[in-house]
This record gives C-alpha cells, structure tokens and sequence, in this order.
C-alpha cells in the first residue's frame, strides 16, 4: 500500500501533516511517497482565489490561527508562524526533487522547520545551504534549483495534483481515495486499514 | 460545566454537528445549550462573502461533498444534499427559539432531518408545522415566527455570535474556549475534560 503526500512548504498544514506523515505509514505498513508541488500555480489553475491574509474576516483568521497552534500542541511540535507570509518555496520544493532518496525525508523536515519553526526564509541561498549541510547533503543542491529538468520535475507534479482534484494543501492519496487536510489524517488511517467509505 | 451549541439548519456540517451534540454532552456530563442564529447575517456582519456554489473551484466542491458524505458514514447518519440550496432557515430557528424547552431538542433534529435527509423546504409552513406534529409540539409554532420577541431573540443570538467572534457553523465553546467545525467535536470532548491548550 502507498500513502502519496502532496505538499508545499508554503502551507502551515502542510508542515503539521509533514511531522506526522511518515509515522502513519510506518504504523499502517504502506510506503510514503513524498510528492512536492507549487501550489500557487495549482491554485491559479483550479481558480482558487489568492485571498490577503487581511481580506480574510478577522474572526476566521483569529480562529484558524489559533487551531493551527492547536494542532501543534496537539502533535507535540512547535509552530511559529513566519513574520513574512507567504513564503517563496519553489527552492526548497525543487531541492526535495532533487535531493537524494535517503536524505529526502530529513531534508523536507529540516526546511519546513526553516519556514515553519525558525522564521527563516526559504527563497535564501545561504539558509538553504545551512539546512543542507545540517542534514548531510551537498549544499551544491541549492543550485540544481535552476537545471530544467528539476524544474520540469516539479511542474509535472504539480500537472499531477492539478490532473487529480488535488485541492490543497495537504492533501494524500490511499489508492484511488483522496483526502486532504492534515485534520483528515484519522480517515488516512482509517483507508490504510482498508476502509473504503462509500461514494457520496 | 456547559457546551454551547451554534448552529444554523442552512449548514450541512451544522446538522452533522447536531447529530453528535447531545451524545458529547451526555459523555462528559455538561449541560447543552442549543444557540439556534442567522449564519447569513453573521457572514455579512464579519464580512465572509457569500461565493456561489457554482463559482468554487471544482476540485474543491467535489471534494467538501465527498467529505461530507464520509462524516455522515462515520457518524453513521443519513445525508441527502438539498435540491434547493441555499436553504432558507429563518423559520426553524426562530421556531428552536420558540419550543417549549422539554421538546426544543426533538424539535431541532426533526427540522434538521427536513433540511438535510428528507429534501424538504424550511421556508414553507405545511411541512414545519408536519414537523411540529411528528414530535408533539403544537403546530401554532409556525405563527410564533413572526412574533416581535421571537424575531428578537434570535437577532440577539447573532448579535452574540458576532461579538464571541463565531467565524461559522457549527462552533462550540466550553467556557472561552471556542471550537468551530464538527471535525472539531474531538477537540470539545478533551476540552470538557479539561483540556486548556496555549494561546497560539
């Protein structure tokens, strides 16, 4: 059984699922498949409106804030949230395309902890280089950012998540079940269980 | 210790929501308070637009269809959108106001059945005043809804929702701890037990 992640370092959800996805596909016996898109250029495709943080109602954006630390508490995990938002992220996701299968996993939680813990940013060569070299890899993998076939990777993922009705952020895939929201990550592991909820 | 219910019938999550209230409630030995308001004048009030069905991205609509089908299996309730939809639930709230106390709670589920299981028009007064009958509560109810005091109740409901900073339907709180979306009923039962989490 596969459990596919579709994420982007942009998404404060999408960290909070990140510091939880490999332990239910270890726990439930199915293999992760980490599957790193632009979400911005998914959003423009799908016609989701890119709403101003302070467009948003104030009472939204206070509670989702304050859920959002919720789930942290609730994950055992820290969250600060960036002073700059949004964040730039197409560097690290094209990193994650290109960096080395054994290190892939621990580099995806050293830069979400860059956007998502140390209010670092994630479009800067220097930081990026330092979360490469924390974590072993070449910090030469800041510039096979710009070689066209990451870019092409990382496009073709998100033509993927665009082709399946992915709608967010994060959103995983049990077989042909689609769930999104890492507030959804019971159902996940429900489906790696082998439910399979009837067609609504 | 107290859970406070808001809930409009115009929300499918609201109903979803009201099928699990009371159980929640009874488990952890708190007294319900049903807090029937206007989630449209909310919205207006707190400056959530108002988009149309039609002009949410696909994806998105497809997907919060298919999940709300997947709560109703969980919770093991029927659900059948509406074929008019938006609904409108001036009537039953102001009706949720108006029933004598010992029957408000049968009262609320019928009218959510009419709404979200059987199809039916929340506006028209035959079918309420049906559902009034089916739980014993005189069918004179429906009149009640154009009683000055009645209207003002539930305006003064809204007025507490808005000012509470309620961002939608259902939202719950314990004390001041406030817990929007019935995916959110896990978090209001370890709040009832006593969970305080950190302000974010």
């Amino acid at each position: 059984m596969q459990l596919e992640f579709f994420f982007d370092f942009s998404s404060p959800f999408g960290y909070l699922a990140s510091t939880q996805v490999e332990r239910v596909a270890r726990e439930h016996d199915a293999t992760l498949l980490w599957k790193p898109f632009l979400l911005g250029a998914l959003f423009k495709e799908i016609g989701t409106p890119l709403v101003p943080i302070a467009e948003i109602p104030e009472a939204k954006r206070k509670y989702v804030l304050e859920d959002m630390h919720r789930w942290a508490e609730h994950w055992g995990v820290p969250l600060v949230f960036p002073s700059a938002f949004p964040l730039r992220t197409v560097k690290p996701l094209r990193m994650t395309i290109a960096a080395p299968d054994a290190l892939r996993a621990p580099l995806v939680h050293r830069l979400m902890s860059l956007c998502w813990v140390d209010d670092g940013d994630p479009d800067d060569d220097d930081q990026l280089r330092a979360c490469c070299e924390e974590v072993g890899v070449d910090g030469g993998l800041v510039e096979a950012t710009s070689r066209p076939e990451i870019k092409a990777m990382l496009k073709a993922n998100t033509d993927e998540a665009v082709r399946r009705g992915v709608p967010g952020v994060p959103t995983f895939f049990v077989g042909d079940l689609m769930f999104w929201g890492q507030d959804r990550l019971g159902f996940v592991e429900r489906a790696l269980d082998g439910w399979h909820p009837r067609k609504g």
